[in-house]
């Protein structure tokens, strides 16, 4: 993910396990470190095996110890990049949480068989400039979401009960009669309604939560900014099992993909200046003063120059997809808010992924203009619900960095996923991290003529790559 | 359309061919009338004739004449509402236009064998608060559109030339080596290019026509509105036919779908306060100054109550798909942006639909807060390669204001249409108004019991209807 920053030089005065640069805020290394450099704590590495797996050139793929066990029996495997960044930039965490009703403040009646929610949870975090926004991620973002899911778990244990607009009103059963058809005074009548009352679902409330736990998370980040060295920014990929379903929030460029019976279904999008140029265009439009008199939010298919004014050339607003042509003036001449194609892409000329956490004091190189507000830290989820479907044992939820997705698409992963695992003892709970390992693998390639290839002689994977596999069968025994 | 605006008692005393309302113009009927009331022209009525088709209890199915006959043997078909408004909002127009290449001004050498396109055209467009805005929409569009084109017109003709990015540039054939690989000064060498430079398709400069007319058109509305009368606004769903692809671009709740052999592909998207939810909230989130100080950009399940300030209540803002508590402040109490549900949903409690051309004067009742900045005139524009199908002569597409699409599926519309074009003579030209009526007479139903009853008892659309079925086979001879 560094090549997308277009900052800087890292900072490692420090030695490695210093913390990682803080290119995006030069007084940075004066504050006391917070998130010191790590790898995830389910690989149990020791001090020493740690600053071994930051080898650049040999770029040993480090996977889950036979001796460790995943819940599911997920399988994990990563790998460094070709030099890119000092550091795997690249963060991950898995955990069981149980999730316990609020003590107080909670005025429903007490009506609930259960008390409490267990929650899976895997999550992926891919930074830039830096490693320390992904390392307070991988620590921090769980307990957010298990926060919020502490305000609705008395809901959310209560299969039959609607959400209630308002805490403390009479909850509304499923399966009663509307309010409206019911005769007034009757002894099951709840307080008056209005006409108008939307039905909030159980899993409206879940991705609710989720998305609240993005949000405090990157307000939580802003604030520790202020007062310790975190560097750079991240990109967030997590997913929730509870209830039976499966929720998948993503904010920035990794992907999750489910493998069922050999066939792909995407459970996320990618947020790129491509795909979210008409946000940021009308971002900007509204606001102009965030381009800083040195950007315009037009987009035009290269650079113009200035012998150009005058001419018509294409172009495209927040308002088009197609493209027209309009005549040059002399506000065209500044340089695009969204730049460049595909993996090359720039906002403002710095950042090639526009959703995460951090980067709150990331400026435009040279200038007084800030990224962050072009940036948002909102996911988009998806929830599949798992507990409907029988799954069988290659039945899998991949879980990737854009290292992986860069050089392997969803149909490569899926084959190669399928053919490893039909090929392994099913009893063997191992299989998961191999298979991992085994994609790793097939995107880092091997260094040939000092570059790194894959099959078909086409390019490996340079950047930080890292995947859980996560199989879905596991997910038939849970509540 | 017009339940759809809380505006107004209809203003007609000048009588029914005045010209409708003008509800969202107080001033305005002092204003000369530059676009009356009127049917599709191609339907040929007489005044007579127009003004018996306006009964809101017969409701009589007005459909294209034999003697008539629109391109592709097009079929038509339309009724009145039940009496929402006095006059049919509803306008259509179809045309075939050819658009010649630019007289001056294109600096191109001269090297297309055609310096025509001939361009099919189908709209419909569903007026509210009077006919004003649709009447001059269905006059006007598609001369927006050509007018665009022409513009483009040269390339278009010229397949094998990607869009030079500048005009007067030479342009980049499809089929040269890319210029950083040719030798510098070799005889085809065109002038020196950046070194990334984005390629246009042809298509996405007819997408980018499209889109710039619909601007155009809300343009010289506005400009117009402010020296006739012009009543109202409308939504716009136009197709139109060129090169071998159909372009359906829709702003508004009209809904193309092409059944192909039996199968139903969307064509267009609805755009409704529920659907474009998040956009105007981020909207009003960044310029709180168009809500006027009396509506809040939050959502809530229902109206909050005064007595519930400090409660935990549900809410939703621009960045939540899913819903979450917060401690309900007196803010909260202000109207919601966005409220209601499904056909009753309202952006600040007036407008039930978020794209669409005119209501320029249109403002909250009783307040000076204007709706417009909340509505979008651009459009969501698919394109379908028509040519690279061998189509039957029972696949079509099918156009419906929302009077049809209230009250029949598209599963519902595509088993009718099917099933009616079987049973026809299959070298009956009038097949496909036919099934035009016979799809408006299902959503329309029959009066029984002083309400409009269609199939299992269901209650029929008391809307006005417009259905366009247009077969495809008949672009299969065309260029």
């Amino acid at each position: 993910m560094l090549t997308r920053v277009k900052s800087a030089v890292a900072n490692f005065m420090g030695g490695m396990m210093a913390g990682g640069s803080n290119g995006d805020h030069p007084g940075g290394s004066d504050m006391p470190l917070k998130y010191p450099y790590s790898r995830p704590e389910f690989l149990g590495l020791s001090p020493d095996e740690i600053e071994c797996s930051a080898d650049h050139i040999a770029r040993p793929i480090l996977i889950l110890k036979e001796t460790k066990r995943l819940p599911w029996s997920t399988g994990y495997a990563e790998v460094i990049n070709a030099g890119k960044s000092t550091l795997n930039e690249d963060q991950a965490c898995c955990e069981v949480l149980v999730v316990k009703r609020r003590p107080a403040g909670s005025s429903t009646p007490n009506r609930t068989p259960l008390t409490h929610l267990t929650l899976h949870y895997w999550a992926l975090f891919d930074g830039h400039a830096g490693s320390g926004v992904a390392v307070a991620a991988s620590r921090l973002l769980h307990h957010h979401i298990a926060l919020h899911l502490q305000e609705v778990t008395e809901i959310l244990c209560t299969p039959n009960l609607l959400p209630p607009t308002c805490l403390g009103e009479e909850p509304i059963n499923h399966h009663l009669t509307p309010t409206s058809q019911r005769a007034p005074g009757s002894p099951s009548t709840p307080p008056t309604r209005f006409f108008t009352e939307k039905k909030v679902s159980h899993e409206s409330l879940v991705i609710g939560a989720i998305e609240n736990a993005f949000k405090d998370m990157d307000v939580q980040i802003e604030k520790e900014k202020a007062v310790y060295n975190i560097s750079g920014g991240c990109t967030a990929l997590v997913v929730v099992y509870l209830l039976g379903k499966l929720y998948v929030g993503n904010a920035g460029d990794s992907r999750a993909i489910i493998i069922r019976a050999g066939e792909v279904i995407p459970m996320s999008t990618e947020f790129t200046p491509e795909s979210e140029r008409r946000r940021l265009q009308f971002l900007a439009y509204m606001q102009p003063h965030l381009l800083g008199n040195e950007f315009t939010h037009l987009e035009f298919p290269r650079r113009v120059q200035r012998k150009e004014v005058g001419k018509r050339m294409l172009y495209r607003d927040f308002t088009m997809a197609g493209w027209a042509y309009k005549t040059i003036e002399d506000d065209d001449l500044k340089f695009p808010l969204i730049y460049g194609e595909g993996k090359k892409a720039r906002v403002l000329a710095t950042i090639g992924v526009t959703r995460g956490l951090g980067d709150h004091n990331l400026k435009v190189h040279d200038s007084n203009i800030y990224i962050k507000p072009f940036l948002s830290c909102c996911p988009e989820v998806k929830a599949y619900p798992l507990a409907q479907y029988e799954h069988e044992a290659d039945d899998v939820l991949v879980l990737g960095t854009d290292g992986l997705w860069d050089v392997l698409s969803n149909q490569e992963v899926a084959e190669a996923v399928t053919c490893f695992l039909a090929n392994c003892d099913p009893d063997d709970q191992h299989r998961y991290t191999m298979a991992a390992q085994d994609l790793v693998m097939r995107a880092r390639g091997v260094l040939k003529d000092r570059g790194w290839r894959i099959s078909n002689d086409r390019l490996g994977s340079g950047d930080d790559i890292s995947v859980y596999i996560i199989p879905l069968m596991y997910g038939n025994k849970q509540n």
